[in-house]
């Protein structure tokens, strides 16, 4: 069912893609800090290949900060409930410059405690979570990251969307080389693949998503239109939505699933959905030899004929746009251009 | 192809079960002490029913301490390398006696620090995680739960084992109620469930395992000569199992699912694999509604036709246990029966 794009397409590189982005985020009212945070992620997205995570989500991300849903111009604030809790209120503001700031005292405090944590609440959309445990890593850090999305999945036996597709990412440092990062949704696939379907429009794979009925669809729309995602492995990807939901939006105070406003549209104001992530120093527990025993179990699995490690398709994306740019829809870079003025 | 099983059954009061599984132990080599963690482990699967981590495994436990595969006798050591962070040596012994005296210090550490984490290593089988996790929640906090296993589950695109069937458990505190426990393997089933219906002479629903070939099978033993277990929702199972065999086994410092030796035969030594719980006090983050949300999403789920919470099969088993007992094989019974002397 799925067909090739009809889509007329243009190249930009990854540079482009930065300018544009950065000119689009704060012609829509973004404060230059805050484009900053979100554009770095933006551009992190497209050079890894997620472009449902890049340039196709900036068109909502402006419209958000033009209408107000949310505040482009937020100033997030830390507080230290606990040694080893950070704790970043978004101020109804994007999640990026959010744990922006909450990253440094994170980074400490795991250093010092062995462990920490950092809640984000009264936040939005952050776009790919491995990005930012990929951050945690690279300071020597093992990390694991919830985020929490608007309604999408239903419960184990239920049809009523409870929780979003809830992602969890985790990223553990390697000597000499970039660290390990694992990254997946609570569903079958990620929701921002059903709207890039849709905006190309290609039919999806039967398996990904229900419609509203609770009835198997190729339509991205009818998937979208009060449809629900599919949950991976069935009771068990239910399961990992709840723990992801207990995370990132109760234990952070956030906007539960079932009460966060679309990532979609401009109604419902502010999502205020959460993150939350953990750092730990494996220096104190894995050991001397911890080098050693990360590649012995990576040679385990890369050894093996078709195996392959979390994250290859996205390190080998990284050097392929370094090199030709990315390639995206003629539509959206025309909308994109406009934005910027 | 799932027959009848044609196995005689006896039934047996949890009092009974205690009983026989603590002269078991004890005539099996173990001290006062490590019996005592081990029998209210067995003691709890079987009164939620999860007779595979109950008695069905005790021949193997006291096999393995009569032999000398685990030490029966072990003297867990305690160390707090961190704030944040303690650390057991199972000392190749029980997970359980290392899991019980690492308890106190990390519910002490989650309260002071906001979050805290227990590695335990040089360990062995732990029985059921979530009993372990709720004994975390029952302390008023919030818990996440990782053990590896000896290695059985092929990695994203290979067929050969790598990981265990490596369970995640998670368990959070409710007013007035039991904690909430959600327990799963990265696998389809949990291998313990494959050696039950090898011990009934059922076989096994496709799905559930490969045989060594990477052929479905419904024959256990088949699975279980050589065969993979089926990770969850595919390379997403596979993925979990990687993030739990780097909290459990890497972190630890305990052996990794590649090179434990066997949880089901008398060879190869002590497994020493490992178990890493994080515990996290929710009171300085999740706000003073905090029961009024946790209330909220699970009203969500509850009140969804079919819908269920994670663990009400479980409850319901608890009720039905303590009144009708436990009913296990005829000819298990003897063999306990047996070791008990």
């Amino acid at each position: 069912m799925s067909a090739p794009s009809p889509v007329p397409m243009v190249t930009l590189s990854l540079q482009q893609v930065e300018d544009l982005t950065f000119a689009a985020l704060v012609a829509s009212g973004l404060s230059l800090d805050n484009a900053h945070s979100v554009t770095a992620s933006v551009v992190a997205a497209e050079a890894e290949g997620v472009h449902s995570h890049g340039l196709a989500r900036l068109p909502t991300y402006c419209a958000h900060a033009s209408v107000g849903k949310i505040d482009g111009k937020a100033l997030p604030t830390l507080t230290r409930p606990r040694p080893g809790l950070v704790r970043v209120d978004a101020a109804d503001g994007f999640a990026h410059p959010a744990i922006d700031i909450g990253l440094p005292a994170l980074f400490e405090a795991a250093r010092t405690q062995g462990i920490a944590a950092l809640a984000v609440t009264n936040s939005y959309n952050c776009g790919v979570v491995g990005y930012h445990v990929e951050r945690i890593a690279k300071a020597g850090l093992m990390a694991l990251g919830f985020v929490n999305a608007p309604a999408s999945i239903a419960p184990m036996g239920g049809t009523k969307p409870v929780f979003g597709t809830n992602p969890i990412a985790f990223a553990v440092p390697q000597a000499g080389a970039d660290p390990l990062v694992l990254d997946q949704s609570s569903s079958v696939i990620a929701k921002s693949e059903i709207v890039v379907h849709d905006q190309r429009g290609e039919a999806i794979p039967l398996g990904w998503a229900l419609d509203k009925d609770g009835a198997p669809t190729t339509d991205p729309k009818a998937a979208l239109a009060g449809g629900t995602m599919v949950p991976s492995g069935g009771h068990k990807g239910a399961g990992m939505a709840l723990i992801v939901e207990m995370f990132a939006a109760w234990l952070t105070g956030a906007n539960l699933s079932i009460d966060a406003s679309s990532f979609a549209d401009n109604a419902g104001g502010s999502p205020r959905t959460g993150q939350f992530f953990i750092a730990i120093d494996p220096g104190p527990l894995a050991g001397p030899e911890a080098g050693a025993r990360l590649a012995h179990l990576f040679a385990a699995i890369t050894g093996q004929e078709g195996a392959r490690l979390p994250g290859m398709r996205r390190a080998a994306a990284r050097v392929r746009t370094a090199r030709e740019g990315v390639s995206i829809p003629k539509a959206l870079a025309a909308k994109l251009e406009a934005l910027a003025g």
